[in-house]
């Protein structure tokens, strides 16, 4: 049983801050500043160059990789970490369409976050062999899977609203269309429980900034499903993707397995802050943190329904399908969020008018979500986005 | 006039080693430590999601870049920091393509650094309309620019001899025949004086861990020709490079400029290190540097030719026509450089034969050139890669 107290504990949270923002951006393990210090001044400081072995930096993007793998039901040796999602996207993007040469259809949804479907459209420019991206209703995805779709490209959990994707039923639709799909897992890994391997999921990509609390601009991982992993061809053939990096040969010959998918040198110190994330997940179950994230969410809506009847509730109201954050329409979102930050509730605001709330049991309180409501109740009842005037209201209970 | 006494105080070597692999891996700028820490623990640990617009991060891949820029001699506002080289390289090149689409060859030179001959093949692979990759001999490149060129893709100081190529002159060559050039600087800048203005570079590419300290993983640069900055298309269209990113459209709008090369969430604790090895850069003048890199230069070779008969040198012999290292050639390379580094001095070894040696101005000292003579003698006179007995021999003066 995880004890999120101690996870908690294991967290620097800057005093008098309710942080619902985890979902954009993780809080520091307390653990990070020593690591990474410990990272320049012994590792770089110390042994320079010999530090890719000596050290354990070259293999560091696919011993992180397996540790998310975990988290995300890959079996071990085939997920790997290194530059950023975006460039995640495209590479699996960009290897399901060679795989699938003889069809032109990229399908995603309207609510897919914008850099998928931008990588999409670089990848489609620069190939400009006909390829379309197609996008549609979240809730009409399945409808438009034919023989026509090379690939499937969503992203499980909505960004805005956190509505949850089916990803095995989906998954299992494109290929009886003999399609394949890419799953983005940005606001699933280490907020649900993700089973890339069940689901049967060709590739899937996120980053680690998030619900993983690996900082900023932390790396992104890929997952490639063994059967493709040997014949995906790297669109980004870079050197560490090469079979023997270090001969300097003269041509490209990809790496066996996930190897492929890395391109360059990685990002050492990155990859030191982030170990140290993954220190804290590791003594962590999904199922609890899944449990525990509803408990929060739940109480969430159910103080938002009884306090702020001027929001509009913007994800599922079934906990079944949603994620673990929640988005709240008011049409002046945007102030109504500076006003909340003003007062120490971080949460954010994705356009057109979402308030999004992200809820992260490794250190999210119920005293932080009736906080957070209370905050919000006196923002909207004062309409303080506009009125700096403040009536102080009671905590709501 | 740069003083170099005081460059070298500002970086951490360690005990007992002359280290002259500056060319693959900078040393530890002493600030990088205590900064980067306070990125964690002030800005990462205190701001969270606000560290974006509140610690300047979002900020920091064009500041960056233009502190680049004058290394470089690019014009403020035309060099953004991110990603690693090799995507930087496919950014480019793609660009280029697009920019010449009725062409079909890409022209480089067999010593070109791998992952770059690489990057181009996985571009030709994806694109698959005809592309070819002709690399010839390096000093045959000028006679095979013709108008079937597209771009001309090479690196300006060949990474294992030296070798500096005539960027001015082979980009007018190539602008002559309607082809781009791309030049890849990696040991270039923080080498040698660059002037990619004055050249007419169309594109230029870099990493920041060598020369310029940035350390490991450190994130690479672009430079991209105003002719072109607003005109190129980005191939990697991920959201940082959208016109506006946060607007959350659905559709790609290139930004200005320089910014559409951005892709995804940059390295923000990489970006700290990064900053600090500038400070030091932003003191230093490069004909300072040259000056005194092509001292350490002459002084290695005048002693290797007196001490090291056994050795062949794989550097061009005249300065003007080498960067800042200079490579020997034995049939037992590998070994040597093992031999070397249990002596303390470091190198690398690039095959098939060449062990390579970085001079690096900034923190290299001529004492260190000669302990590192002195050693290379000893280990080649006792042929110390396959014996471990040891003669001890007086130090070269």
């Amino acid at each position: 049983m995880t004890d999120f107290e101690v996870t908690r504990a294991q967290f620097h949270l800057p005093e008098g801050v309710i942080y619902l923002d985890g979902n954009s951006l993780g809080p520091l393990p307390r653990a990070a500043t020593a690591r990474v210090a410990a990272c320049l001044s012994q590792e770089w400081g110390e042994r320079l160059i010999t530090g890719w072995n000596k050290a354990g930096w070259m293999a560091q993007p696919r011993a992180l990789g397996d540790r998310i793998g975990r988290l995300i039901g890959a079996s071990p040796g085939h997920t790997v970490v290194g530059d950023t999602l975006s460039i995640k996207v495209y590479q699996a993007l960009a290897a399901a369409l060679a795989l699938r040469p003889e069809r032109r259809v990229i399908l995603s949804d309207r609510g897919n976050f914008p850099s998928d479907l931008y990588m999409a459209e670089g990848l489609i420019g620069a190939l400009d062999r006909g390829h379309v991206l197609k996008t549609v209703a979240p809730e009409e995805v399945a409808e438009h899977i034919d023989d026509g779709v090379a690939a499937l490209m969503l992203t499980e959990v909505d960004y805005r609203t956190g509505r949850i994707h089916d990803m095995k039923s989906l998954t299992a639709q494109a290929h009886a269309a003999g399609a394949l799909a890419i799953w983005d897992l940005a606001h699933s890994a280490g907020a649900i429980p993700v089973d890339v391997s069940a689901a049967r999921a060709d590739f899937a990509v996120g980053c680690t900034y998030k619900y993983l609390n690996g900082g900023p601009g932390a790396p992104a991982f890929i997952y490639v499903a063994p059967d493709h992993a040997d014949i995906a061809p790297p669109a980004l053939s870079g050197w560490l993707g090469h079979e023997a990096p270090f001969a300097f040969d003269r041509d490209y010959r990809p790496g066996r397995g996930i190897d492929r998918m890395r391109v360059g040198t990685p990002p050492v110190l990155q990859m030191a802050a982030l170990e140290t994330a993954l220190d804290i997940w590791d003594a962590v179950d999904m199922a609890d943190v899944r449990a525990r994230s509803i408990e929060l969410t739940e109480l969430f809506i159910s103080l938002i329904d009884a306090h702020c009847p001027s929001v509009t509730l913007n994800s599922p109201r079934d906990s079944a399908m949603r994620g673990s954050q929640v988005a709240l329409r008011h049409p002046e979102g945007y102030a109504v969020m500076q006003a909340l930050i003003a007062r120490g509730v971080i949460g954010d605001f994705r356009a057109p008018d979402n308030l999004r709330f992200g809820f992260t049991p490794l250190y999210t309180t119920d005293q932080d979500v009736r906080g957070a409501v209370t905050a919000l109740a006196d923002v909207l009842d004062n309409a303080l986005w506009d009125a700096p005037r403040y009536k102080k209201r009671a905590a709501v209970t």
